[in-house]
């Protein structure tokens, strides 16, 4: 299974009233390093969708947090992907800090025809960039 | 000049680790209150965008952070509103708390053809509705 | 087992580029209502945590999205709670838009000490409150 | 006056459903680049609060919105600071995609007293960080 992984950094805007980051704003840093994986793996997400019409759809996420992150800490979002079906993804993924887990978590992605919103096979290279297996070193 | 004001009570997610609503997200309380008194008037901005293809932009805001509000606090949001040109309203809005200034703010939104992101005139109608006089009481 | 119910408008600040709320939002919708609830019983958590240094934290969320809600819908998000220790309890979410489904929810919260971030006891009258069967009519 | 630049990608969470950045969520980009600023000059905000109980509180923006960023966009966020009174600094800033203007923004910052919330002076050396004319070069 290949994998990926992203930094990312704690803003006030992240954080809440308890000293922490809100619950809810983990899922838009683990939304980060999904986008920023397909980037570099050649698709921007604003392609796809304006010119295969194609859009990618969280249908469910299983999130535990183990430690809360703060203001100014450097995370690191860690992606590993693997195919259930050909219009859907599971990425498992990691929040840490240094050495620490922050949170750990299952999101299913689906692939929709933006139009009817409809589940659609993804372009099967990228179903393959993203849930292959490494080549073995030689 | 008519006039409108919205309740908005403040959740963990409006907060910061400062223990204080976060600047951005006072913005948000604010476009509430314009939203709601759109669809008072009997406009769901939903259908102007799928019916006649009209999206109101905010082209600038200057706004003035007064006093802090914090969790659990229950605000409201007045606004008024004039016209400066048959695409452009600008929203005269206040957040309080009781008798407290919060923050106080200029708002100026263009009406935009939204396939074009160009500015448009806005139903004539509409534009009557937000900034009309109060009729004089009899 | 208790139930609590609470009404949520989809604004623009709730929606993203795919015209659908976007998916983390969905977490601050679910946070609304369970404030809400335990304001309906009398506790605000601005007060529990400065007078008695509690916080609830939410340890995990397992969420299914059903159908996308969009700009201007009118959802009602439910909540039921149970006990699973005394200082954790896991409410079973709902959020719909009339009779249609839009997640199932089931959010773990633990009631932590706000200085040491350590699970402690939540007041036993309030796990009553919120877990409590409803009593029988006479 | 010395200048800071900070990079900032569009990902889903910051646009909406006109398909364009959400007005507020400009304000949380500006705040990234005067975040890192400080950073970038020896200061963590977290570490101000908790040893100095120092914290920077906005109390005024005026933003002018030029152009609409979208998905996927590479903004540049740029600062450039001058101070008005030893506990009052005022940003201004640009948000720009390439050599397209996106964004103008003037930003007035006041430090405080974190437990009080009364404006103090900043630490000298900052003021003159943030503020003095480059030196020239020889």
């Amino acid at each position: 299974m290949k994998a990926f992984s992203w930094p990312v950094r704690v803003y006030w805007e992240d954080t809440d009233g308890g000293g922490i980051v809100y619950y809810a704003n983990y899922l838009r840093f683990l939304e980060r390093a999904r986008s920023e994986w397909l980037r570099e793996l050649g698709y921007r997400q604003s392609e796809l969708a304006s010119q295969l019409g194609l859009v990618f759809v969280v249908s469910s996420v299983r999130i535990d947090y183990r430690r809360p992150a703060r203001l100014d800490d450097e995370l690191e979002v860690h992606c590993r992907a693997h195919a259930r079906r050909s219009a859907n993804i599971v990425f498992a993924q990691q929040i840490v800090r240094g050495d620490e887990l922050i949170a750990a978590a299952q999101v299913s992605v689906v692939c929709v025809d933006s139009q009817r919103m409809k589940p659609t096979r993804m372009p099967e290279i990228l179903l393959r960039q993203l849930t292959r297996e490494e080549p073995m070193p030689a």
